[in-house]
Protein backbone atom coordinates (compact mmCIF):
# COMPACT_ATOMS: atom_id res chain seq x y z
CA UNK A 1 0.00 0.00 0.00
CA UNK A 2 1.67 3.83 -0.61
CA UNK A 3 1.87 5.97 2.19
CA UNK A 4 -1.26 8.44 2.90
CA UNK A 5 -1.06 11.47 0.96
CA UNK A 6 -1.80 14.53 3.57
CA UNK A 7 -2.23 17.13 1.20
CA UNK A 8 -5.61 15.37 0.39
CA UNK A 9 -8.98 16.46 2.83
CA UNK A 10 -8.57 14.36 5.78
CA UNK A 11 -11.31 11.91 4.78
CA UNK A 12 -10.63 11.61 1.42
CA UNK A 13 -6.97 11.08 2.65
CA UNK A 14 -7.47 7.40 3.69
CA UNK A 15 -8.40 4.47 2.26
CA UNK A 16 -11.76 3.41 2.28
CA UNK A 17 -11.84 -0.75 0.79
CA UNK A 18 -14.51 -1.75 -1.76
CA UNK A 19 -16.97 -1.36 0.96
CA UNK A 20 -16.05 2.04 1.70
CA UNK A 21 -15.36 0.44 5.24
CA UNK A 22 -11.76 1.49 7.59
CA UNK A 23 -11.30 -0.89 10.39
CA UNK A 24 -11.22 1.33 13.91
CA UNK A 25 -9.64 -0.06 16.85
CA UNK A 26 -10.61 1.40 19.74
CA UNK A 27 -8.06 1.56 22.77
CA UNK A 28 -8.54 2.54 26.50
CA UNK A 29 -7.13 5.89 26.91
CA UNK A 30 -6.96 5.18 30.77
CA UNK A 31 -5.36 1.67 30.76
CA UNK A 32 -4.14 0.78 27.65
CA UNK A 33 -6.22 -2.31 26.90
CA UNK A 34 -7.44 -3.07 22.98
CA UNK A 35 -11.20 -2.84 23.78
CA UNK A 36 -12.80 -3.40 20.09
CA UNK A 37 -12.45 -3.60 16.68
CA UNK A 38 -14.99 -2.05 14.87
CA UNK A 39 -15.50 -0.77 10.80
CA UNK A 40 -16.45 2.99 9.97
CA UNK A 41 -17.80 4.20 6.69
CA UNK A 42 -16.93 8.22 5.88
CA UNK A 43 -20.32 9.07 7.48
CA UNK A 44 -20.02 6.84 10.90
CA UNK A 45 -16.41 8.82 11.15
CA UNK A 46 -17.83 12.21 10.80
CA UNK A 47 -20.21 12.03 12.82
CA UNK A 48 -17.90 10.40 15.34
CA UNK A 49 -15.63 13.77 15.25
CA UNK A 50 -18.61 15.95 15.11
CA UNK A 51 -20.03 14.23 18.32
CA UNK A 52 -17.11 13.75 20.40
CA UNK A 53 -18.01 9.69 20.59
CA UNK A 54 -17.75 6.59 18.56
CA UNK A 55 -19.93 6.11 15.66
CA UNK A 56 -19.13 2.33 13.93
CA UNK A 57 -20.82 1.13 10.77
CA UNK A 58 -22.84 -2.11 11.52
CA UNK A 59 -21.82 -4.39 9.04
CA UNK A 60 -24.62 -7.14 10.12
CA UNK A 61 -27.32 -4.23 10.79
CA UNK A 62 -26.23 -2.09 7.75
CA UNK A 63 -26.83 1.07 9.96
CA UNK A 64 -25.09 3.43 12.00
CA UNK A 65 -23.99 2.14 15.38
CA UNK A 66 -23.27 4.83 18.48
CA UNK A 67 -21.59 2.57 20.23
CA UNK A 68 -23.25 2.33 23.97
CA UNK A 69 -27.32 3.35 22.38
CA UNK A 70 -28.01 0.23 24.22
CA UNK A 71 -25.96 -0.22 26.36
CA UNK A 72 -24.82 2.98 27.86
CA UNK A 73 -21.37 1.85 27.22
CA UNK A 74 -20.48 5.22 25.03
CA UNK A 75 -16.68 5.51 24.16
CA UNK A 76 -15.58 9.31 24.40
CA UNK A 77 -12.90 10.14 21.95
CA UNK A 78 -10.13 11.28 23.33
CA UNK A 79 -7.82 11.27 20.16
CA UNK A 80 -7.96 9.64 16.12
CA UNK A 81 -4.87 8.29 14.32
CA UNK A 82 -4.71 6.51 11.59
CA UNK A 83 -1.58 4.75 10.02
CA UNK A 84 1.30 5.14 7.44
CA UNK A 85 -0.77 3.70 4.85
CA UNK A 86 -4.22 5.40 5.90
CA UNK A 87 -5.65 2.29 5.61
CA UNK A 88 -7.09 2.06 9.73
CA UNK A 89 -7.20 3.91 12.19
CA UNK A 90 -6.69 4.09 16.34
CA UNK A 91 -9.10 5.57 18.95
CA UNK A 92 -8.19 6.44 22.09
CA UNK A 93 -11.43 6.40 23.97
CA UNK A 94 -12.61 7.02 27.52
CA UNK A 95 -15.41 3.66 28.10
CA UNK A 96 -18.45 4.42 29.92
CA UNK A 97 -18.53 2.19 32.86
CA UNK A 98 -14.80 0.30 31.62
CA UNK A 99 -16.87 -2.20 29.76
CA UNK A 100 -16.41 -2.38 25.94
CA UNK A 101 -18.00 -5.41 25.03
CA UNK A 102 -21.73 -6.86 25.04
CA UNK A 103 -21.25 -10.16 27.05
CA UNK A 104 -19.93 -7.66 30.18
CA UNK A 105 -16.08 -8.03 29.66
CA UNK A 106 -13.99 -4.89 29.73
CA UNK A 107 -12.35 -5.86 25.94
CA UNK A 108 -13.79 -7.66 23.29
CA UNK A 109 -10.37 -9.72 23.26
CA UNK A 110 -11.01 -11.47 25.81
CA UNK A 111 -10.41 -15.07 25.06
CA UNK A 112 -6.43 -15.94 24.63
CA UNK A 113 -4.78 -19.15 22.05
CA UNK A 114 -4.01 -22.14 24.51
CA UNK A 115 -3.11 -25.20 23.77
CA UNK A 116 -5.01 -25.40 20.80
CA UNK A 117 -8.27 -23.89 21.72
CA UNK A 118 -9.78 -20.23 22.44
CA UNK A 119 -9.73 -20.31 25.87
CA UNK A 120 -11.66 -17.18 28.21
CA UNK A 121 -9.37 -15.32 29.75
CA UNK A 122 -10.66 -12.10 31.25
CA UNK A 123 -13.79 -12.35 33.93
CA UNK A 124 -16.99 -11.05 33.21
CA UNK A 125 -17.65 -7.57 35.07
CA UNK A 126 -21.50 -7.00 34.72
CA UNK A 127 -24.40 -9.68 33.68
CA UNK A 128 -25.20 -8.64 30.13
CA UNK A 129 -29.04 -9.08 31.44
CA UNK A 130 -28.52 -6.34 33.52
CA UNK A 131 -26.58 -4.10 30.88
CA UNK A 132 -29.05 -4.52 28.34
CA UNK A 133 -32.20 -4.45 30.75
CA UNK A 134 -33.35 -1.16 29.58
CA UNK A 135 -32.19 -0.98 26.09
CA UNK A 136 -34.93 0.21 23.56
CA UNK A 137 -36.63 -2.47 21.83
CA UNK B 1 -21.95 -11.20 14.04
CA UNK B 2 -22.38 -14.61 15.98
CA UNK B 3 -20.30 -15.14 18.96
CA UNK B 4 -17.36 -17.54 17.96
CA UNK B 5 -18.43 -20.97 18.36
CA UNK B 6 -15.13 -22.46 20.37
CA UNK B 7 -16.77 -26.15 20.03
CA UNK B 8 -14.92 -25.75 16.52
CA UNK B 9 -11.15 -26.32 16.22
CA UNK B 10 -9.47 -22.73 16.56
CA UNK B 11 -8.42 -22.14 12.95
CA UNK B 12 -11.47 -23.22 11.95
CA UNK B 13 -13.58 -21.58 15.05
CA UNK B 14 -12.44 -17.53 13.66
CA UNK B 15 -14.83 -15.74 11.07
CA UNK B 16 -12.35 -15.39 7.77
CA UNK B 17 -13.29 -12.93 5.63
CA UNK B 18 -14.79 -13.59 1.83
CA UNK B 19 -11.17 -13.04 1.20
CA UNK B 20 -10.26 -15.69 3.66
CA UNK B 21 -8.56 -13.09 5.57
CA UNK B 22 -8.80 -11.55 9.34
CA UNK B 23 -7.25 -8.43 10.87
CA UNK B 24 -4.49 -8.47 13.22
CA UNK B 25 -3.78 -5.81 15.79
CA UNK B 26 0.02 -6.20 16.98
CA UNK B 27 0.27 -4.63 20.26
CA UNK B 28 3.72 -3.99 22.10
CA UNK B 29 3.64 -6.25 25.17
CA UNK B 30 6.04 -3.69 27.27
CA UNK B 31 4.53 -0.37 26.34
CA UNK B 32 0.90 -1.00 25.29
CA UNK B 33 1.18 1.20 22.23
CA UNK B 34 -0.80 0.22 19.18
CA UNK B 35 1.88 -1.36 16.83
CA UNK B 36 0.32 -2.53 13.65
CA UNK B 37 -2.78 -3.72 11.79
CA UNK B 38 -2.36 -6.14 9.39
CA UNK B 39 -4.04 -8.81 7.89
CA UNK B 40 -3.65 -12.86 7.74
CA UNK B 41 -5.13 -15.83 6.50
CA UNK B 42 -4.99 -19.27 7.96
CA UNK B 43 -1.43 -20.15 6.57
CA UNK B 44 0.06 -17.34 8.08
CA UNK B 45 -1.47 -17.40 11.38
CA UNK B 46 -0.30 -21.27 11.71
CA UNK B 47 3.17 -20.14 10.53
CA UNK B 48 2.90 -17.24 13.18
CA UNK B 49 2.15 -19.90 15.86
CA UNK B 50 4.35 -22.33 14.44
CA UNK B 51 7.43 -19.94 14.54
CA UNK B 52 6.15 -17.86 17.80
CA UNK B 53 7.02 -14.84 15.12
CA UNK B 54 4.74 -12.20 13.59
CA UNK B 55 3.87 -13.74 9.79
CA UNK B 56 1.52 -11.38 7.73
CA UNK B 57 -0.45 -11.74 4.55
CA UNK B 58 0.69 -8.90 1.88
CA UNK B 59 -2.22 -7.52 0.36
CA UNK B 60 -0.03 -5.96 -1.86
CA UNK B 61 2.12 -8.21 -2.55
CA UNK B 62 -0.09 -11.10 -2.13
CA UNK B 63 1.95 -13.43 -0.14
CA UNK B 64 3.15 -13.93 2.94
CA UNK B 65 5.35 -11.82 4.55
CA UNK B 66 7.72 -12.63 8.07
CA UNK B 67 7.09 -9.11 9.40
CA UNK B 68 10.90 -7.81 9.62
CA UNK B 69 12.38 -10.36 7.15
CA UNK B 70 13.54 -7.13 5.44
CA UNK B 71 14.03 -4.52 8.38
CA UNK B 72 14.86 -7.19 11.00
CA UNK B 73 12.34 -5.55 13.22
CA UNK B 74 10.83 -9.03 13.90
CA UNK B 75 7.92 -9.48 16.16
CA UNK B 76 8.11 -12.45 19.01
CA UNK B 77 4.45 -13.47 20.09
CA UNK B 78 3.86 -13.03 23.70
CA UNK B 79 -0.23 -13.83 23.37
CA UNK B 80 -2.46 -14.58 20.48
CA UNK B 81 -5.86 -13.28 21.04
CA UNK B 82 -9.45 -13.44 19.26
CA UNK B 83 -12.96 -10.72 19.96
CA UNK B 84 -16.14 -11.96 21.11
CA UNK B 85 -17.39 -12.82 17.42
CA UNK B 86 -14.26 -14.29 16.60
CA UNK B 87 -13.39 -11.69 13.68
CA UNK B 88 -10.32 -10.48 14.32
CA UNK B 89 -7.22 -10.90 16.10
CA UNK B 90 -4.64 -9.01 18.75
CA UNK B 91 -1.37 -10.10 19.26
CA UNK B 92 1.03 -9.15 22.29
CA UNK B 93 4.21 -8.85 20.69
CA UNK B 94 7.91 -7.88 21.63
CA UNK B 95 9.06 -5.63 19.10
CA UNK B 96 12.40 -5.82 18.02
CA UNK B 97 14.52 -2.77 17.65
CA UNK B 98 11.33 -1.00 19.50
CA UNK B 99 10.49 0.26 15.77
CA UNK B 100 7.17 -1.11 13.74
CA UNK B 101 6.76 1.10 11.09
CA UNK B 102 8.71 1.03 7.74
CA UNK B 103 9.37 5.23 8.62
CA UNK B 104 11.56 4.37 11.37
CA UNK B 105 8.83 5.22 13.84
CA UNK B 106 7.63 3.21 16.73
CA UNK B 107 4.01 2.57 16.22
CA UNK B 108 2.21 2.81 12.25
CA UNK B 109 -0.02 4.92 13.91
CA UNK B 110 2.01 7.80 13.93
CA UNK B 111 -0.58 10.19 12.39
CA UNK B 112 -3.21 12.21 14.50
CA UNK B 113 -6.35 14.02 13.46
CA UNK B 114 -5.74 17.69 13.98
CA UNK B 115 -7.86 20.98 13.42
CA UNK B 116 -8.79 18.44 10.23
CA UNK B 117 -5.48 17.22 9.14
CA UNK B 118 -3.29 14.36 9.89
CA UNK B 119 -0.68 15.96 11.89
CA UNK B 120 2.47 13.61 12.55
CA UNK B 121 2.68 13.04 15.63
CA UNK B 122 5.96 11.04 16.63
CA UNK B 123 9.82 10.95 15.98
CA UNK B 124 11.36 9.16 13.35
CA UNK B 125 13.52 7.09 15.46
CA UNK B 126 15.45 5.38 13.09
CA UNK B 127 16.44 6.92 9.16
CA UNK B 128 14.28 4.27 6.86
CA UNK B 129 17.50 4.07 4.45
CA UNK B 130 19.67 2.67 7.32
CA UNK B 131 17.02 -0.21 8.00
CA UNK B 132 16.84 -1.01 5.05
CA UNK B 133 20.40 -0.69 3.56
CA UNK B 134 20.99 -4.48 3.75
CA UNK B 135 17.73 -5.62 2.78
CA UNK B 136 17.83 -8.67 0.42
CA UNK B 137 17.01 -7.30 -3.01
Amino acid sequence: MSDLDDRLPWLEALKWDERGLIPAIAQDAATGRVLTLAWMNRESLSATVASGHAVYWSRSRNRLWKKGEESGHFQKIKSIRTDCDGDALLLSVEQAGGIACHTGRESCFFRELRDDRWATADPVLKDPGEIYRNAPS
